[in-house]
């Protein structure tokens, strides 16, 4: 479909915000982020979005992952099956028109704990086609939904979703909570806290010594209960995941705040953390699938 | 204070709702609930509010429990720390005049794990005192904040709060699963698969299925949602807490609907569940710290 040309532009296109990349030999030369999600558009409203993007980046072919390939979003791509490769994503794009394809997500059979994810693939293969994580490793992605995923062979083999982002997101702005998780989440003492009581895998009573303490002004929970609560949650999750590994070493693909939120857990479980940038991966990742098609 | 006449009235008063006895010689004769909670009033409502519950069930002494006595409500009654009595309860009542007083909550005061519970404790003592349940032993009052209590000699030893209840409350109001939440909960098979996925206690990615099940199409979990969460949280809650305890009978102080849940997920656990009276035992448990004090 492509000619000789190694540009392109490629949409990782999320339920909230899109990051676009003007990709030139494997190289991300423009880049632009903004809130346009999904959720803020309705299927018709794809080919215009996808003319203005060629407007400001180049009339070149589009490659789109994520949230856009759900059915909430443009077209419904179909998941592909675990264990996944780069090469198995480029085989089953979905083609809008000869310059235009949604990378599929990846869903992985298990009879008991079934699992999706959508968009991230392309970041986590992509972290080991760039030499960033090895081809057999345990990965993971923080966030709303956080992603822990068994690389094997350089493929996706399994993986686990924990709405850890989510139920902290909840407890922040809904719970009885609330109004005690103001101050900002970091990797200091409170947090650590958190993550020593998240490994009783008791969430929720250990989410009420935030209120007891509070109520009986037991230090030191009176003050940085959002950053306790963070720890509980990412100790929680690190500590059931760790459980289910024996990996030594887990990448970490995160934006800085995140990724050192999760590596403090880590190292608490005697883990080696491994942090690697998120964007580097998505480039290779899709740049990889680009060359493959070409 | 009070003349021979055994009458009183006790309030049973929440966050949400209230509840009023007229008791006679230890029975309730006459039983009001209604959604006038502490939220729902200021400090300085409660003289009329005392006056126009005096006017409908008689001119008599009030005895009240509950968050009533707490910084959201009349006047703060101080905790009493745990172990705790009815004797105990009794010798700190907060008096606001000769005939009106407050039963204090109770605290435990763990280094680790502090806890604190406001009217339950007449419920939990008042069980012992009607004979409900043994003066040693493992009660279980479930709801928003469960309350798991050890008696021992027939008083509070320790305490713990999970708040199986709220999280249950924000995934089905305000989660990503809360579209997929709307079935009636009962303890049937759906409410089982989750109390047995509960016992890995891994919420945050037990979560999860229930997302990636219906958009896989995999059943059960595609319909009966809000039940298998229920069963989750409610697992989850179940063996972390059996997990501290080694009692073979746990009893439970709960309507009856969420009483057939907590003794499902018990007897899962290999528990015996004894359920009882929750106003039987409150009226029990009231009527004794007044007739300590009359």
């Amino acid at each position: 479909m492509i000619g000789a040309d190694d540009r392109f532009i490629a949409v990782d296109w999320g339920t909230t915000n899109r990051r676009c990349y003007l990709i030139d030999q494997g190289r991300a030369v423009k880049t632009e982020r903004d809130d346009t999600g999904v959720k803020a558009l309705l299927p018709q409203d794809y080919p215009a979005q996808i003319a203005a993007i060629r407007d400001r980046l180049g009339d070149l072919p589009i490659l789109l992952a994520g949230m856009v390939g759900s059915t909430v979003g443009w077209r419904d791509a179909p998941y592909i099956d675990a264990p996944a490769s780069l090469a198995a994503l480029a085989s089953s794009l979905l083609w809008i028109d000869a310059r235009t394809a949604i990378v599929p997500g990846v869903c992985f059979r298990d009879d008991d704990r079934p699992d999706v994810m959508r968009g991230e693939e392309v970041q986590l293969l992509g972290a080991v086609e760039a030499g960033l994580a090895p081809s057999n490793a345990l990965l993971v992605q923080p966030g709303t939904h956080c992603k822990w995923a068994v690389m094997k062979n350089g493929a996706i083999a399994s993986f686990r979703t924990a709405i850890t982002g989510e139920l902290f997101a909840l407890l922040g702005e809904h719970s009885l909570l609330a109004s005690q998780m103001s101050d900002p989440v970091d990797a200091g003492d409170a947090f650590s806290r958190g993550v020593m009581e998240g490994r009783r895998r008791d969430l929720a009573a250990s989410l009420f010594v935030v209120r007891s303490s509070s109520v009986l002004g037991t230090a030191p929970l009176t003050k940085n209960c959002a950053a306790y609560v963070s720890g509980l949650l990412i100790g929680a999750d690190v500590t059931a995941r760790v459980a289910e590994h024996d990996a030594r070493t887990v990448h970490v693909l995160a934006d800085p705040r995140l990724g050192a939120l999760y590596a403090t857990a880590l190292r608490a479980e005697g883990r080696i953390a491994i942090r690697i940038d998120s964007h580097g991966a998505f480039v290779a990742g899709v740049t990889k699938i680009w060359r493959l098609i070409s």
